[in-house]
């Protein structure tokens, strides 16, 4: 663990994930992003990970985000509705080589039909979608096994 | 009307309709953007309603504002060019349960063939389409009449 | 309006919609089409328009009632299922050069995917859909607006 | 048998139905239209319901006898070519809301490709397809089990 | 020719082409579809043909003429807009046998994209295209050669 | 019905039909397929038919059953989820020449797209769809006049 | 006719179209293209056209003839197999702006479904299809017709 | 944990993944799915899990077991090519009810485009994609969180 | 050939192939399945190759025996209809690395469209399509060619 | 072989397969087509057959050979590129009854997707594709059999 | 070129070309965005042309940049991952009605599949596309030429 | 320039290209290919290139050419029609390894739907479309750069 303290990992959230807690509930859960945020960041710290976050309903401020750190160990990302048509996002996360995870809190494949195709899965290593908030620390538990191979 | 008076609507025009009036005028009419939003703001107002107006050519403003506005009794929007590819502001409409009346200046149907989907349209309670600035005033009244059924 | 007063407009409500009322109300609300009409007809004298309305559910009598009133000032059509199959209905209405508005009262796009593509939109000058018997109140105005810009 | 008694079932025949008996023999058989109705209805008789038959080779007209006879407690229909294109009775099921069983007396999936979608096949309760005349009085059967599920 | 002189050949004409002459003369020629029957029975007839002709924009009462002129030699049709939908009326010349020419007065593979497949096309004898009135001279040509091979 | 007597015809039933009466009881109905399949049979041995089921999950053995009764007089057959993918059954149905009756519990046509093609279809006599254990007797009743047409 | 006798019309014949007569006789008939050739070309004489014909199976000498002969009255053109894949040829009729009548001689929509788009078609001013040798002569009379419309 | 003792999950895998360790190493790790195996049963023993593992290649066996296992808690399916094709697996999954969580060791969106569609996904919870071994532990996890949420 | 006679190959037939012979002989000719492998067995021995052969109609035997076999030196295959749908034996191909050559009997491209396409061929080395059960023998001596290039 | 030896067979080389043994010798080969004709002719020339060849980059001159022998006993033609667009080359097997094998060195099916289809394939015998110039021979092996069956 | 000496170009580049010259060397060179606008820069300097440049990740600012200078004499784009899913910017271009060459550095069609499309290419009046920075320099030379034909 | 000056570069016209200059002048200018050729040898002979040039209307005549000059620096290509078609082209190319620039004179995306994809683009290095005859010009700049990068 003592490796993994000086790791950063970022974990972004795309368009409406602000609105976390708030609204359709019975779909995304109880709590709001902040909270979850909160959680995650606690959950990372005992792993000696931080965890820099950022929310965005702006493409172009996600991708902002993405270059300016592109010094990260990783990036776990759920960027919501433009999983679906951002090839610019695709783009940047070939361009800083950064190790990206998809995912999603709810089950994707079980809704509309456009939202089974994501630009982001091809260039991520994986996916963890559909358990709700959970998906947010099991990709953060997949990111440590993927930067730190050994120490698992 | 007296219901009506407390109540907010706001209207939302997305990319390239900042231009209105000053560039294709065949298609668009004569009038700036400016100038049909101040007649829609005295109409409304005659209605007791308050209208709320934004522009903006970043698909992820156009978000922030519904998101800051999701206490609004209803949302009429010309998402220009984004009601064929944005996700995001479908998601918002969903997340935010703003009754919504999409509204197109020009006769879309008479377009290009990509401008035929609108990805707001299954999420909105009706569309007016093809009347130039008349199509809001319409939507307007439509709107009024959708939020306060029994005045009408 | 003065000039308005020896104006003609045909309403034309295809296949099913002779129904309105009877069936299926949550969807259509709970009037006939006799009461829609005779509102509606009530609603143009007032503009000082002749509203002149058929319903069949044969597409050949439609065609044949829009050839016999090819000297209307315009024509406002819920084709119904037709709206989505009937070549032949916009033939007849790019044949007679009317002047047309497409109404539906349900919103198409939160159907079956077989009621996306309408055949007359391209042809028509604007839509209105989703609002119910509202729609066609709507059509009225925007055909008023249409056929007399000046009055508006 | 005596619950059965007083209940009316409705037959519907689509366009070129009219010809069986006398051209395409291989495909269709040797009786007409009029034989089998014939026997259809003494069939029917004997179960103790009312058969009432209409063919046409126009398609509002089979609308127009759906309408007229939404009443019946069943429809059995071979809509023939109008199966593959004709929304306008698919919606004519779904507004009178009649339980309806589709036959056709061919294997219309041993045709042409445009014969294997019927837009019918979605709104009724089964199809009995292939078995030439035979079709018709399963297909009784099959409606008076769905009818009055105790008696058999 | 006299074996020709007891041949009867029907000549159809679908949807909209009653108002060939009075609308849209730019593409369809300045004559009446009466003008143009009349030359058109004055040339069979002098090739001893007995042309018996039909017009309506209702697709089942073409079906119904088909029907009731199955003894004829030959059909020649114009089946305007139903050429590119109607099942029924492909099924009713499969039906009778009815050896057909497929007419259409304008080049529809020089017009929009929907009218380039034509349900009557596989099973008629053969096609005369976009060479206005012409046209059906040209099928009636050919029609004789088809009933009567020797004679040419 | 004698000539019946010495007549063997063979019922499969493909994946998950096992489960029939213990799961999904609202779509499938409370029968066992056990208890099914006995009725079956009794109501086959009526006509003098001898009956010989079977059921399995894994798709080649429904093949060997297929092979090794390739000398009964005809088939029915439910094959569940293979009916939409499996080419094998298809061919092993060419491969033996067995008149073959396909048939679903269930409306195939009211629920997933995937289910709307049958591989089986275009090689079987007929289909009967939709009638819960209902299709069974109907598809046996067929069977029998197919494999006797003069004894009905 | 004395117009007429200075207008050279050009008629290509495209690949395996030498074959004729020699092979496929059921197909294409028994007479060589030689034959056909020398027949029409008697035809026209009449007419007082010259007929300067041209068969290759090598698309670019097509095209090249089509170069040489720019300044004929019109092009009657059979492109057999090319008809359906050459942008080429298409292109060069475009560029001499030739007026010009696609022929074939088999009806290619109740062939493979490769033969339903041509490529020519959309640039030709009409069709004639079907029809075996006559197909030619059809063809001729319309270009006489669309290049001396008065005389006809 | 106490809760959990007495739950059982179950753990398939489909077709050609018994050859885990010994084949196409690169890809898919050094360990057999033995070996792994063992890991992941201690890791459920620790967590009060009874893990019930199952490996075949064919469909039905699959089937078969998750049919034998339907008193189960949830099932973690890693199908394999079964994936992509098999609706037999996915019925079965809606037909017992299982809770299933959707597992693969690559990323197959980076892999070829038939790896895209999984027919298991709409039905499962959730999927895991792309780790690995470390794929299934994560499963685990989210599988003992989805049966036992207050745990957690 | 002294190299070649420690040499295993497999071959392979998928579902209905045990068929050949009794069934279809116009299509697959009269010899049995059993009839061809002897001779090819025998041929196999002349030039110092020990042909190991297997048919199965279960998709999941066929790739069990792949996998047991994967110490051969190249493997035929026929796999029948699941050529065109088999993801799982494509992947036991390249999961074993096996040398394969893909045979058919039949002209797969001059039957049915779904046969066009082949799962396994992108995998395989090369396919002899076409020529009865010569497509063994000749893929037989493309495997020794393949597996003992210098020989030839 | 006596009867053989007055046999022609053609062997037809389509676009840029001149540049073997000197170009992409890695997929292609180290020969040159001189001298794998050389080879083939030798060995056509033990078997009794005269074997004519011909090589050209102009589909229609493949074409012209293919008419000038069409008295040859059968063809063997690597087509090349013109393989997945020619249906001028497939006209011309058709049109002169040619038994033809379809020949590709390299395997197609695991090259770009648009080489997957074939206009040769329905109309040729049979295929051998994937073994370099041994595809060649084992056509030739073939076509022999093909053309002396009671030899083999 | 003293006429040019009064004339603005714009160059606007769109998401991740800011990265250029630091990350995926190989593909899009050494050099980064700021170092190529210098020398564009001073080379448009050289030939009379005021170059302005401006760069964003954010769609709506590109469009912002774009209406601003509207008054520009053309515009220089490379729109990166924008190209091929903003219907916003085509919008812009058409709006403002700006001379406009679209520019890739790399070759867009030897990469993914959803690259072939560009939204701009229709609306612009030229491509340059896969010569790295040397792209920029033609596009240049091209817009020189647009804006001022007779200078060159 | 002096290492440029043995350098030769081959330009390649392809079909209907001959006709530049004297017809469709508003589409692509007023000079003749003679004109152009002219001055773009002079200008590579600046360059110290030989320009060596062909035109042909033949596709396979094109790819002769390519063959016979394999040992030129590089192509330029405007291969007109056969740039949407020819799969031989695109062969003759990566054949030669000839360092390749696709050329065109018009927008080929502001026309035909067909023109948008070429078969040439994906294994070229760059492309220059849409500036008349300047097309030629800047792609021989182009190329020079390719073929002698350190001289730019």
């Amino acid at each position: 663990m003592s490796k993994m303290s000086n790791k950063k990992i970022i974990l972004l959230n795309g368009p409406n994930l602000n609105l976390l807690g708030t609204r359709e509930k019975l779909l995304y859960g109880h709590e709001t992003l902040g909270t979850i945020v909160t959680e995650l960041k606690a959950y990372a710290s005992k792993k000696g990970i931080k965890l820099l976050t950022f929310q965005s309903n702006v493409e172009g401020e996600l991708i902002n985000f993405i270059h300016e750190n592109s010094n990260a160990s990783g990036m776990i990302i759920n960027a919501g509705a433009y999983s679906h048509t951002s090839i610019a996002i695709r783009d940047a996360i070939v361009a800083t080589g950064l190790k990206t995870i998809e995912v999603h809190m709810t089950n994707i494949y079980a809704r509309e039909i456009f939202r089974y195709e994501s630009m982001i899965a091809p260039v991520s290593s994986g996916q963890v979608i559909g358990f709700g908030k959970l998906s947010y620390f099991l990709a953060l538990d997949a990111m440590c096994s993927l930067i730190n191979p050994q120490a698992q």
